[in-house]
């Protein structure tokens, strides 16, 4: 079965005003769709990143997957990797660490990898998750994201969602994510506010959810220093400290003297990135996003190695949708060493969806699909009014920096902040 | 589909008396064939080692695998797992380094493993290497495995092989196997000699074979000075120095001084050796197997690990029949990062195989099956001779030094011997 052609539609979807340690979430955030279809017939799809230089990127290596037989990986990442011509991406935005000439192949080959596993999957009737080695799990945890957010985009006085500025709004958050939708782990999204209140935030968390497990995640906002007493403060309170600081010697500073297991998905985020990482002790849990690992089947290479240093795996979310969400439970469902909830934005973007049957969380899982392949199908309608919005929200490149500035003139992107 | 039962057979074949540093091969070589069967008639093949008390693991696992679908090689390794209940296997016949918990797991996993390959593979209508990635070769090339050899077993004058003693001989063997098959490398087995009349032969094979990558495996009979003053010898002679000296701490002391990688499958064969290899800078190259890696898909994680760590890859070869070369060929041919020619015994043993196909090499190379599967037939009437060979030659367990004492009664096992 031989790929004929791939779909790309950029699309948007609202979200609200989530803060993190470089500005706000704008009101439109933006996402790829990909749909990979097949001589006989078959369609898979993918779910990617919208930002402009990758969208370019998805754009250009699309045309050179036709003939490539579905269950190729290989050939199929040698077709991306030379559209490319090595160019290298940036992280514009700035919450994840710098490309790489391989990191930038597995981002856009990502999208185009999940797409023909849902196209095996559907060929063969069989979920992904069993073509990926069989499930070890019937439902996927994932944790309730907390953000500090404004109660509403300016304009808006309050989203449906609230305000969350303090430790107060913070547990107000959370109680209404777990109300919802039975999180069993909660994560707080830091780097906001100055760390002693970020403190206070978790240490009212824990308060008010004395059994569930705990993390922060300030994205690199503080120097190793103040990591470490925060760190101090925070012993046995979070079950991981995501990406305190900047950079895997930062993170191995901290490392040496913080009492709980250090995560990332920032300085460890391809896998050329592993080796000085493993060398230098410097995290203790990897963040696994089939989204920059290359998609599955590397996202289950990535697993493996994490299996063999002792090291913990967890997962990372950007803002996304159903089909992103499926394809990382069925990732999850087949990898026994992803030993700790997965994290999701889809709480504060499902409403927007473009698959038939969103998904329900149910206990704070996601039940794995049965049906075949990826088991989502794609609302044309929902589909073609996101990509509407896309052409009309006026952004093609996000910048969570640049709109705080609008609201905040003095507002200056600087890691570390504390 | 599901298994619905496995059919376990040893077999033994002829086996030339090739000399290595515990002794020397009896006349008859142990094998176990693996069929496993499922509810839709579709069959699968596996090959392992024979030894009797993988054998009796092999057997003791196999009823446990009835009901689980081929596609769930999670669920297939966690039956196998409980149906060995904690049993650590040990390395009687002294060539490979202490099992594990988990590697003896993998070893009696794997055959099973291969034959899910085989059986998905066939109900697909593809080769292998296409499931497990898409084929990155269309040949998989194979070193010549050169051994110091009796002209025959004792009260056999001549085997056809020919005796190999010196470096004479042993050139005289390399020109035998070149033109025989067009093997493009080299590899002599070692330790059975005093290290300075082995540096002689691989000089030897060198002035006679000026542009064949060479190689030379003592199977850590030196110890880590031995080790050093033959590699300085040999420096710009090989292409890799194969397990010189006994355990990562030997092997991380040659390491330090030697000019050229080091390579092994003796100190690095399970995934726990891995971190504390790296973290000693122990080796350079590591030799893959999925006899013992746990199947054709955990050896592709072994590749990704080697991959991340910069770490050259090479395959590891036992006396061995048909469907084990198969297998070996499509993940080879799957696995871009692959990067030495492969090891095997074939050449020596392949009379006796009990496909309907034996293999032929082509300038040194297997061209990887196109059939679906494996692409390999069982013989019945060969395997049924083999099983009769087994049943009446005698021997179930590998013994190399008991047969060399049955000789030279003053042999000892010594490790490392210089």
């Amino acid at each position: 079965m031989r790929i004929t052609g791939v779909t790309v539609t950029p699309i948007a979807f609202r979200d609200p005003p989530l803060l993190n340690s470089v500005g706000v979430h704008e009101p439109w955030a933006l996402r790829t769709i990909v749909e990979v279809h097949t001589d006989e017939g078959i369609s898979g799809l993918g779910e990617t990143y919208g930002d402009i230089g990758h969208l370019t990127r998805v754009r250009k290596a699309a045309p050179a997957l036709a003939g490539v037989d579905v269950h190729d990986l290989n050939g199929l990442r040698a077709r991306v990797e030379a559209a490319l011509g090595g160019e290298v991406g940036s992280d514009r935005h700035g919450l994840t660490g710098q490309l790489t000439l391989e990191s930038t192949v597995d981002r856009v080959f990502s999208s185009f990898e999940v797409a023909t596993w849902d196209i095996r999957g559907k060929a063969l009737g069989r979920p992904v998750a069993d073509l990926l080695g069989g499930r070890v799990r019937d439902a996927v945890p994932y944790s309730a994201y907390l953000f500090y957010k404004w109660a509403g985009h300016p304009g808006v006085e309050h989203d449906g969602f609230g305000e969350a500025l303090d430790p107060a709004g913070v547990v107000t958050q959370a109680r209404m994510l777990v109300a919802e939708h039975g999180f069993g782990s909660i994560k707080l999204k830091g780097g906001v506010y100055a760390p002693h209140l970020e403190v206070e935030a978790v240490k009212a968390l824990r308060e008010a959810f004395p059994d569930h497990p705990l993390r922060l995640d300030p994205n690199a906002a503080w120097t190793p220093e103040t990591s470490l007493e925060v760190a101090a403060e925070l012993d046995g309170v979070v079950e991981y400290l995501e990406d305190p600081a900047p950079e895997i010697e930062g993170m191995a500073r901290v490392a040496a003297g913080a009492p709980m297991p250090l995560a990332t998905n920032m300085c460890v985020i391809a896998f050329e990135h592993i080796a000085p990482a493993v060398a230098q002790g410097a995290v203790q849990v990897i963040l696994s996003d089939h989204h920059y690992w290359g998609g599955l089947a590397r996202s289950k290479e990535l697993a493996a190695i994490c299996r063999a240093f002792g090291i913990g795996l967890s997962m990372h979310s950007n803002s996304h949708l159903g089909i992103s969400l499926a394809a990382m439970t069925h990732l999850a469902a087949a990898t026994p060493n992803l030993n700790y909830a997965c994290d999701t934005h889809y709480p504060w973007n499902s409403a927007d969806d473009v698959i038939t049957e969103p998904f329900t969380f149910v206990d704070g899982a996601i039940p794995v699909p049965t049906a075949p392949g990826l088991g989502v199908e794609l609302d044309r309608d929902a589909l073609a009014r996101a990509a509407e919005d896309y052409a009309r929200c006026g952004i093609v490149q996000r910048d969570d920096t640049g709109y705080m500035r609008q609201h905040d003139p003095s507002y200056e992107r600087k890691r570390p902040r504390w």
